[in-house]
């Protein structure tokens, strides 16, 4: 049996980095990662693969920064884990034992199994693998009528890269009014609409999936509960994804009610020695207070970086507890981005706000040649001001500006101190400074709290 | 003689910006601005107009937000105020009493009158100033050869964009090692000379202006130096600004040792009802803690908004407590930002720091074709982790990016909490989440530390 001090099972970010920051911080233990597959995928490029980056090996992300730290990789599959003596068995019939073991296995696509026809030839899914991938863009290549099944992030991003191709029909089906509901609040969610169909897409909002048709066994039509029935040479489900516990319950860590690893804030699962970080492991939500499902690669590698400092000892204390969503995309060349509550969020989470919400444009002058509109939406807590969510629409300075609103949030600054918040302009590059969107929002939320009282 | 609860002086940024909060604020008081020329322009915007805006009307500004809102607008000159029954006379003749008084004058360019040859014809300068700017537009427009002297922010934008113009022949001269030595290190400043340079203008740094040369009274050649002596058909001066101040000190005001207003943190003069703010008035380093003379319209704003939230009474407090320079600029499609103290900032001030910094690309992955190189640095406070500065270099996305850094510098984000920073990330727009620049350079300024240590 060959011994390491830390096994890190899975090779995604939370994985990779968890082991480029643990072993930089203890440079004499020794790091084994044991991942499924050899190639591994940059997760969000995904959709981008079946237009813009033309071809799987683009998105290719591999272990490489693990292994230049020092780190080794195994491919093959843990099948047994036995804590108490520390050790596991893989599917080759490898014996490890180790010291600190990690799970980052990541999650898997969530296959709505009770939609007649779902398994189907042609009905297909977005796993995150690099032999399915590469797959599946050949399938999407050859296919005419493509019909995509779920408006989220992924749903909303393959088919509009994919209505790219002029010669073929993309049609998206969205069960809610919009797509991207829970990202963003109705009126942001609205204008994502209007982009996805620009786009070119056939976008179905309010329409379930009554059952895929077929023929020989083969996919050949999508039946919508409009009683539509629209041609497809393939389906794509892209309706989530689940954690990928199997291993661990199996082994016997505890999970929580949303089907996650249960982790403290420090990712420690109740086994001792036992981590788990990244899709598989529990997210306490910042400002909910309470168990969410937040499954991305940033908060991720966020996560994994304090766990990677303090696998051996608490080093570094958590700076921001509690996991923030954080989502940008972009969408026929219009980037949307939010963060922490949007308003259905607070609505359902039972937490009080406001919302200030100003337009203007992200050049100064607007007359600058790729001046974009600019939109942006702070949502505060009434009783204090601190600032709990933002939302953002404009061009592509969007996905770095809501990081100022994420770091406002973390840091609980509030509507009050964010007057005199001291930013930095420029006509090519940003939008004006009389006319800070974020600034100008945040002073709109100020006069929303006073009304109330 | 007219009354009105509140007169501003000047209407730029910093006058429009306090105009318009404050009448919000005090729906039922009467606002006067009183200013010098009718059209004002947007100040950074101003080298844009030599090429990419084409015209200067693409560029104006006016007070419409603060008319829009209520206030009144007189174009005349204030040439005497009497503190005592607090009125005030203009150019025109006309007096008007006031019960609150905000000086927004602003600053003039810096004429090197020590330079022989200053006052030449076709020696020009950056006057803020609508008309000015009309007429030296056609001036350039004529001229084939043009020295611009000084390569601080305004130098180089102007010569960037002329030098767009291929039948002129632009050069560009700085007595410092670098260009923009003020706002970047070493490293980056390279890097923006490099630009300067690809952009096609002829740039001479460690290189000062011996003497201008004329024929008949008008300019034609520079003699710098080296020795050299370059054809000339204008000359423009961009060697900084000063506070406009003569009418404040005419009246009494207390002006600092770098010739700013003397005001608190809440923008009050020494004179009971008297404020001041924006370029004219004594800013307080953030990171500096001393009178620094940071003339920025983007912190001129954000000092406007605390004086009109505040100007009858406090009402909102000053959230960060300090003027922190923020600086951002695009040359040759390269951009490049930072904030708070740069090592010779720091160095200057006798603060001392660490630096980490980290270079990625700012797109994942990095095979998206609109992908720039993206270069991070954070420089921070040894003894307690806390940043203190930060620069950047890459694509567009930098300008709002150091926003980031800039609201981490005034929450007091230490190094340690931002490795656990969590940002949003999309492969369109962002770097990756595995490598977000800003979270790596801080993790390298922990390293710096711990070998302190």
């Amino acid at each position: 049996m060959k011994n390491h001090d830390v096994i890190i099972i899975g090779g995604g970010p939370s994985g990779i980095i968890t082991g480029v920051t643990a072993k930089k911080q203890n440079p004499e233990k020794s790091f084994l990662m044991i991942k499924e597959e050899e190639k591994g995928l940059v997760p969000c490029g995904i959709p981008y693969i079946f237009h813009d980056l033309e071809d799987v090996s683009k998105n290719a992300m591999g272990p490489k920064p693990f292994v230049d730290a020092g780190g080794e990789v195994l491919v093959d599959k843990v099948t047994n884990i036995n804590f108490d003596n520390k050790s596991l068995t893989t599917e080759s019939g490898e014996e490890f034992s180790y010291n600190k073991l990690v799970f980052a296995t990541g999650s898997t696509p969530t296959i709505p199994k009770f939609i007649k026809g779902y398994d189907l030839d042609g009905v297909e899914n977005i796993k995150k693998s690099y032999g399915y991938i590469d797959q599946l863009m050949k399938k999407t290549d050859a296919a005419q009528n493509i019909v995509v099944i779920g408006g989220g992030f992924i749903g909303v991003e393959i088919a509009e890269q994919l209505a790219k191709y002029k010669d073929k029909v993309v049609s998206l089906i969205e069960m809610e009014k919009h797509c991207l509901y829970k990202a963003f609040s109705v009126d942001f969610a609205l204008k994502a609409d209007i982009e996805i169909k620009e786009s070119g897409v056939n976008l179905y909002t309010e329409t379930k999936v009554e059952e895929i048709l077929g023929k020989d066994g083969k996919v050949s039509s999508v039946k919508l509960s409009t009683g539509k029935v629209i041609n497809a040479d393939i389906v794509i489900f892209c309706v989530g994804y689940k954690p990928r516990t199997d291993l661990a319950k199996k082994a016997g860590l505890e999970i929580n009610s949303r089907g996650m690893i249960r982790v403290d804030n420090y990712r420690r699962t109740g086994k001792k020695d036992v981590y788990a970080v990244g899709d598989c492991a529990q997210t306490l939500g910042f400002i909910t207070g309470r168990t969410d499902n937040i499954m991305l690669a940033s908060t991720a590698t966020a996560e994994a970086r304090v766990l990677g400092y303090n696998l051996f000892n608490i080093k570094l204390l958590r700076g921001f507890t509690g996991t923030l969503s954080v989502f940008s995309t972009e969408i026929n060349k219009k980037a949307f981005a939010s963060a922490g509550a949007i308003e259905q969020v607070a609505k359902e989470a039972n937490i009080d706000y406001v919302i200030g919400q100003f337009k203007d444009v992200d050049r100064h002058p607007g007359t600058i040649a790729d001046t974009y509109p600019l939109e942006a939406k702070i949502i505060a807590n009434p009783e204090n001001g601190e600032i709990i969510g933002g939302e953002l629409f404009g061009g592509k300075g969007v996905g770095e500006m809501i990081n100022i609103v994420s770091l406002a949030i973390q840091k609980y600054v509030t509507v009050y101190e964010f007057v005199s918040f001291q930013f930095g302009t420029h006509p090519l590059l940003t939008t004006a400074p009389t006319k800070y969107v974020l600034v100008k929002a945040a002073e709109l939320a100020i006069a929303q709290i006073k009304k109330r009282k």
